[in-house]
């Protein structure tokens, strides 16, 4: 009896709770959208350049930045070893201001060569676009392939080196 | 049998995936931050401006720009009410292109009498900033407070009657 009344109660809180109601789309919930993308769900990333630059400049470390796109498989491929390689990821924790955009900005200085996916560019706190730190493909300078990680950590590692600032 | 095996090879794939670590930043586990960060889960947020133009003009629906921030008492108080009206919520994600920042773009258009939060814009498919949508504030014209939310859905209404585009 006591439980038939529980079950009662359940069917009402679940009624009022549909009437009261949490949004619900037409085409079913949805898996909320994360800034990290998938590139690593740990890191804290900038929501756009300028929020990027603005820290980077702020805070004195570069600023790495990521153009990707979800149906583009070498993007995908790219993620999945970045976000699960710990030495990366403690790198752009502890050393990066980070950002992925999955839509290109206005700034020309992030597409030197042309823009495509994926696309990696390192800019230094003095808001000075690293172009001389590129992958391996001379056609396209900034990309970088998932089997290329060893080159992308040389390249952190050189873009820790800051610039000389002007005084 | 054959569960048996496939027991095992369940714990030891989860041994290993443990033994080769998820990377936990030294200050603690984080929960990723979402696009939406509070204004409303089961939306679809544009990440940045430009993506938010794109969409807009690329749907022919207009945009709603909200400035926001954190530790601001007004802007939480105004989210909460957004956040829970169903209608709006709706009207949102069907009739909308919506994007939400805690920092200003470089766009002066954005910020036609300051900047400040929590502050609403709305742009017309046609990139027009649609500055005659306003709240009840002489002060700061953008801004609303959670008492609002009547004036909010107004204008959101208005800002569905799109501007005529020139041929």
């Amino acid at each position: 009896m006591i439980r038939g009344e529980l079950l009662i109660l359940l069917v009402l809180l679940a009624g009022s709770s549909t009437f009261a109601g949490v949004y619900i789309p037409k085409t079913g919930r949805r898996i909320p959208q994360t800034l990290s993308r998938g590139w690593g769900d740990q890191l804290v990333w900038a929501q756009t350049y300028e929020e990027a630059l603005y820290w980077s400049r702020s805070r004195n470390k570069p600023l790495m930045v990521i153009f990707h796109l979800d149906n583009c498989p070498h993007s995908q491929a790219l993620k999945k070893v970045v976000a699960e390689d710990n030495e990366i990821q403690r790198t752009l924790d502890e050393d990066f201001i980070i950002l992925n955009l999955v839509y290109e900005t206005v700034d020309k200085n992030l597409s030197p060569d042309g823009q495509y996916v994926p696309r990696i560019l390192f800019i230094d706190p003095s808001m000075t676009v690293r172009a001389d730190l590129n992958g391996r493909y001379s056609n396209r300078m900034y990309a970088y392939e998932d089997q290329d990680l060893k080159l992308l950590i040389k390249n952190m590692k050189n873009a820790k080196k800051l610039l000389k600032r002007e005084l």
